[in-house]
């Protein structure tokens, strides 16, 4: 069975996009034909587009109960805002939820914006309590409040555990789909009590073993189960060695576990070793991914995902506070070329070679910076060994700056006839080298003390320190030895 | 079961990690000792010396034995080369293998060196076929055909079809643990065929059900099957509706594909549709963290990943071609202000202002092109949204310019009292955004096109274009108006 667009679970979704688009285009041709006829024919539109219009209509909608959740909200974050309300009407309204979970937050924003209280309550009552809880913060506070009301007892305690935890925790992530059976109980009674269920959970691929007071006493792989004798005990085949987590715990360290341990779920307990969740790989998948990418937009300075069609003034809000940060450390670092504008004057030539010194600076210490991220993210970096990591990374400075300092230097000498002037070049790529090194450093373990992200940050303060202190360095040492 | 430190699994790595240095530094004191001992004693070193050193291995290895293969490697990825090699001396030979897949490249390499062939070969005879050709890139030629000559009939031809797929197919992710059974089963017969089995390979969430020529009919979720009456047929059980890849399909392809069906695992289908090999979620969810990870270091300019630990030459090395790369644009940009120093000579305020051009020019750049990077990454720019987004970004950019190109210029009138100088600033601000809008969105996009990774290289291209044309906008602008 190889991927076919038959198969709508293996047609890329590009194409079901290029689909949707087309179906779309011929539906707007159809109302510009209705709306011609109807400015000098007569008011109501022919029987003919009349019908065509709803044809199209139908085969739109047919097309979309088709796919899945996730293909439609990938369909959905395609379009622009138009054409993507024209197929949000479409959806038929049981499948609101899902797929609200699936497009990304700020399209998600449009949705909402298109319904009322009413129907986001409806769409609610579709999902689990982990869903809810994933788009409540992106709901008005009283519509959170006639969600909770509309759930029953039980329901309404696990939304209010789960609305309880902050983002990046367990609590945020788990969900409360977990299937537990007793020890004391042989395999084929545990069968048996599977059997009573319609289907199991998704991603279910151990049961949780507990106690009479839900303690966890340990987990039965159902790959275990399934090959044992339907005579033999749970207790004679539970794992008691479980990776559990708390809900509190930090999400991150739960998916580096998942990865190291190759987990598909994992039980999610109270303080007092009460199961009261579980934790899935899909969910780590998900968290892993936005994570990563969140974080690639959070580096470029975009505080939040933006919608590709999103307005000019929105995107630019998103935008600003980035480059007024970056605007104030730019204007520190001019105002250092500002201090030695008299030696300018003599010398144009600085003006010319010092973004290069700035810039290598720049270059360099993202180098150490990235590698130091990476390493205090994997929990390698310890004070046993930070001195060793402060050598290293002088070493490389020193031999990096004799390399690209000479070459440099000797460049800059030829071009401007100026020995002296390529001296000075060679010395301060070489500092500069030095000033990046430590910087590179210092930066991402200042940013983790302080419970900032390094990744994020860093290279804001990294490149205010190279450019300015390129700056400086160069200028200072061509003033000092060429005036 | 509250994560504990008895519980080898949930204790963190930071402690074993400690430990395991403890002993080693206690170790190194006996061998201290014993060696100042034998320098004015004897030849050989006191028993009781030699006793508590034999003690203190004994306590190491045996800590070693008990923990995961991704602990072990997390403890060798964080000790200093000499303390790494004698951790892993302790290792029991039959796990080096799987200790080997679980330790970065960097660290591999280190520990290859260590071995011989034999020792290769022999750590090579406990993995399945896949995990070999995981290892293969790094093992010398010769090595690599000794293990491929040590493997039996069946595994060779596994091993051989591992080894023919690239790096990012998801030929080089899949595995052979497939379990697959007949349609024309009843429940019952199928569940008597898994209790053959010692235990289901990991990651099992369904047999994939094939025909009598292996041809993939559907497969049969564990959850399903474990809640079905044992009388009915597979065939009337089965999901036909399967996603399945194709051993030369795009890891990366598939990685979304898992995210978006919450896939645990997927049959791997040849060209004519028998099922060769499976798909599972860690390794997808592997292959997602470690591009993640290239990515941000390539982003950076390291080439590959470096050990912490190692030398400064190679380190040197890895990081050399990115820094000659930016001295090169560095330099190119360095001539565009030579070519004005005639102006700057006149007027050296300009030789303070240029770098604020050209560096929010830079960060503005990244923005757009940050959000390009991630909607090529989703499949979401076409040809018909492409001119919608060119729009949005020229929107943004003259927004943006006009009201930090305004902020800048004033500060800059009022720093030196020039009102043209001012008015060339704002001016100048504004193009360059407008250049730097234009370069993040067309650079990915050019990339892209020629078969290159956008999210890799786009920030030096994108440097380059808004240092440059900042420097030549301003400058130029300054010459025409000012001078």
């Amino acid at each position: 069975m190889p991927p076919s667009t038959d198969n709508p679970r293996t047609a890329t979704q590009q194409e079901h996009l290029d689909a949707v688009s087309k179906l779309l285009a011929k539906q707007r041709l159809v109302e510009d034909l209705v709306q011609r006829q109807g400015d000098h024919d007569s008011r109501r539109p022919g029987i003919v587009e009349s019908m065509v219009h709803r044809q199209n209509l139908v085969e739109l909608q047919k097309r979309l109960d088709g796919l899945h959740p996730a293909d439609v909200a990938y369909i959905l974050e395609g379009l622009p805002l138009e054409d993507r309300l024209v197929v949000w009407g479409l959806v038929h309204s049981e499948r609101d939820g899902e797929i609200l979970l699936e497009v990304s937050d700020a399209v998600r924003d449009t949705l909402l914006a298109d319904m009322d209280s009413a129907e986001i309550v409806a769409a609610a009552q579709n999902l689990d309590a982990d869903e809810i809880a994933d788009l409540a913060p992106d709901l008005p506070q009283d519509v959170v409040q006639d969600i909770i009301e509309a759930q029953d007892v039980h329901e309404r305690a696990q939304l209010q555990s789960a609305l309880s935890y902050p983002e990046g925790s367990v609590g945020a992530l788990m969900d409360f789909d977990v299937v537990s059976i007793r020890e004391d109980v042989t395999c084929e009674v545990a069968l048996r009590y599977l059997r009573r269920f319609d289907e199991l959970p998704g991603q279910t691929d151990a049961l949780f073993v507990v106690d009479r007071d839900d303690h966890l006493r340990g987990i039965l792989p159902l790959k275990r189960l399934l090959v044992s004798d339907p005579e033999v005990e749970v207790a004679s085949l539970l794992d008691r060695n479980v990776v559990s987590f708390s809900p509190d715990s930090d999400a991150e360290e739960a998916a580096k576990a998942f990865e190291r341990y190759d987990l598909v779920s994992a039980p999610v307990v109270s303080a007092d070793g009460r199961v009261i969740a579980r934790l899935t790989v899909d969910a780590v998948l998900d968290f892993v991914r936005e994570s990563q990418e969140t974080q690639v937009l959070a580096k470029a300075g975009l505080r939040e995902e933006e919608d590709l069609f999103s307005s000019v003034w929105l995107s630019a809000k998103n935008r600003g506070p980035w480059l007024a940060l970056n605007l104030g450390t730019a204007f520190f670092a001019s105002r250092v070329v500002g201090a030695f504008e008299g030696s300018i004057e003599k010398l144009a030539a600085l003006a010319a070679l010092m973004p290069i010194v700035a810039g290598i600076g720049g270059n360099s210490g993202n180098q150490t910076s990235a590698l130091i991220v990476r390493a205090l993210a994997l929990d390698q970096v310890s004070a046993a060994n930070a001195r060793r990591l402060l050598a290293k990374e002088l070493g490389i400075s020193i031999l990096n700056g004799a390399i690209w300092g000479s070459v440099l230097g000797v460049v800059a000498w030829l071009l401007y006839a100026n020995v002296a002037l390529g001296g000075v070049m060679a010395l301060a790529m070489m500092l500069n080298l030095v000033v990046a090194a430590l910087a590179g450093l210092f930066i991402p373990l200042a940013m983790e003390r302080f419970g900032r992200d390094p990744a994020i940050g860093s290279s804001v303060f990294l490149t205010f320190v190279t450019d300015s202190m390129g700056f400086f360095i160069f200028l200072g040492l061509a003033t000092i030895f060429l005036l």
